[in-house]
């Protein structure tokens, strides 16, 4: 897998594009994202919204587990939120645990600058076999 | 419950805002969130993003399980995507099935405007006690 | 369906069986199970252990989403504890909320002879195209 | 703590001795638990029955969990299946992620004897704070 592909490909989640979530790092069942947290990310309570942390760790899971290069889509995620912050730089990091040719399994850890654990993610995927990405 | 002061507060997440989510019904332990899908919303397949669902959901889950007047804040979610879409009004409805002094239950369906479900999202609070919000 | 069929099906679970858990009713895409709670149930604090709840609340995802003849197996499934009972007939009854032709959902409600909730209990399965049940 | 006290609490776990379920080790946030598959154990498939992994790593949840001293409940808790098996020595290892005051979190997987994954399990329990267990 190659770097610049899969960001050009995720590149065009619109979504995570327009919430200044990057990608900084990826490799076959690995991946890390990354956002800068800005006051539109926040919540009524002025920490950062759990929907930034679901997205930035969705996009995670997504890279790694398509970066074998077939498609692979989200089917039931579950997030825990541990510490909230209300600014600074967060990565989501995704393992693939199971590199399963229909159902793959992924861990993100989500932690602020300093190393604080600020949420776990895990997600289950389906593979569409046959439905390659142009990667 | 005044449906005007739980709009002015949650007014205050910006994010939810910024993705263009809105409350359009509240009552105790009940909510409703809407978003009109836009370019923006969708993921590198062309489908919502699965972050926009999440976080349309998680808004219904803190206005119901908010609703109450003390500060409850979210701990553990899951959401399972059933069917995709690209455009059109998506609506999150949220009932708190276990009203608990300090850990409250909800479950919220995310469904298309022909009342297609996409999602459904479960999740688990924490009622900090003591802590009221200003409703 | 045939509830005898799909009973004596289910009655080769050797596992829920010992348990003393049983099928009361089943039909297309619905099942309930039982089981009477003995001293041999409870977990170290005298409650009913989390596994009996599980185990009941498993067989009734199996029972209904195997009701189709596809072969049908749990891939996720999630429990949230919400009170806690030391005796009595305890009911899981299970709904197919998504009957996909892959990726089956199924929500299952947990409760005490008087109604109480115990426990909430989702789960995703993987349809296994091809493998009939000789129901 | 102390793993020879911690084992004669969890002894009365009624559900998990009946089952074959035996503690291997603990430490603080940390234990192992161990299964041999007898027939009994067994689905109407063959496999091993999903309840029988769940008990499995809630046994060791709530070792690593309690392991402070004290009282720590489970509240809601995932499992996914990754492989079945239908015999052998199965073990379930827990690592307490977050020993929060209140809220912790753990992980734990369960394999075969060979190493196999055959599930990952995470849970979130409530920590009743003045409640303390005999250890």
């Amino acid at each position: 897998m190659d770097l610049t592909r899969i960001k050009d490909f995720f590149f065009h989640d619109e979504f995570a594009r327009s919430c200044g979530i990057e990608i900084v790092d990826a490799s076959e069942g690995y991946a890390r994202t990354q956002v800068l947290i800005e006051p539109r990310h926040l919540n009524a309570g002025g920490g950062v919204q759990g929907g930034v942390l679901f997205t930035l760790a969705d996009l995670a899971f997504a890279v790694a587990t398509n970066s074998h290069g077939t498609l692979t889509v989200t089917t039931s995620a579950n997030i825990t939120f541990v510490h909230s912050v209300s600014s600074g730089l967060i990565t989501a990091e995704a393992r693939e645990v199971v590199d399963h040719r229909r159902l793959p399994f992924c861990e993100v850890r989500i932690t602020a600058a300093d190393g604080l654990l600020l949420a776990i993610f895990t997600a289950s995927g389906y593979r569409k076999q046959g439905v390659e990405l142009p990667l």
